[in-house]
């Protein structure tokens, strides 16, 4: 019987939280995914300081998920707004090259939602989804996330040109 | 015959970019209305450094608009997203207390719509329309957004509790 990775064992990853003698770690993960433009709306010729202020900066709580030999993911989990929307957060996620197609994200959005339900947070929602990001998108929607909202060309992909970006939301 | 301020001619108000010299009158502006926690997404207990920071911080183009005798509203437009999807901008608009009700956000969207062209943007994109905001919501779909998005539950409104909040969109 064929099974695919993303629905095997979870992977053994340990997750910690990230400190500033990550960031050599974090900017390899980042590096080539926001290089590739094609799920980040993010400038692709974004510098090492910016990428890791994007991801670690102000108010964003991080996470590192190491694996046997290495690190093999990270994400960020932080308020989506403030005021009366500070109930729903936003979280994004990164993970190694070398890992990709193993279950890391998914092991890594189930810390994240847990570590949101035990902040208090009502919801989560991801702001721009790249419509052709299939991956994410089968992920989140596995993981009861519905997209909400459809940016009607709303992301110039490098080799698609115009496509959409949803806004996916699940409450917790 | 009965006309509403909104279907009226358009008021007479002189646009110019801000300046430093205007952050007294934009907090003036800005503090009541964030105050009052109903419409942004924003801490209403916000500081005037962080909210001026808001407003007029990096990468937004700060317009203000002169009435007769006072200021009466500003806006500002900025890239709603970098890379892939920085052909899609946003904009946030505020009405002087005093200035309500007599055409000033109309103009000040014509204005940004505008401004918005000629800066090359495709698509102006709001991301969190209280939908409890009826004044927005009737703008902004008159001008031509649609609802393009809806999250459930995504404000708490200091009054009415937890209402949707909509992600709007027009092309340019």
């Amino acid at each position: 019987m064929k099974t695919t990775p993303e629905v095997g064992m979870p992977p053994q990853v340990t997750p910690r939280p990230a400190t500033k003698a990550d960031d050599d770690a974090l900017w390899a993960m980042l590096c080539p995914v926001f290089r590739a433009g094609d799920t980040y709306a993010i400038d692709p010729q974004i510098d090492r300081m910016s990428a890791l202020r994007y991801w670690s900066g102000d108010e964003r709580e991080v996470w590192l998920f190491e694996g046997d030999e290495s690190i093999v993911g990270s994400y960020y989990l932080k308020a989506n707004a403030g005021g009366g929307g500070a109930h729903v957060c936003n979280a994004a996620f990164v993970t190694a090259a070398a890992a990709q197609g193993k279950g890391v994200a998914r092991a890594m959005l189930a810390h994240a939602l847990e570590r949101a339900r035990s902040r208090g947070f009502a919801a989560m929602q991801f702001n721009f989804v790249v419509a052709t990001n299939a991956r994410a998108v089968d992920l989140w929607k596995r993981a009861g996330f519905d997209v909400v909202g459809t940016l009607p060309g709303a992301f110039r992909h490098p080799r698609r040109g115009a496509v959409d970006a949803y806004v996916m939301y699940r409450r917790l």
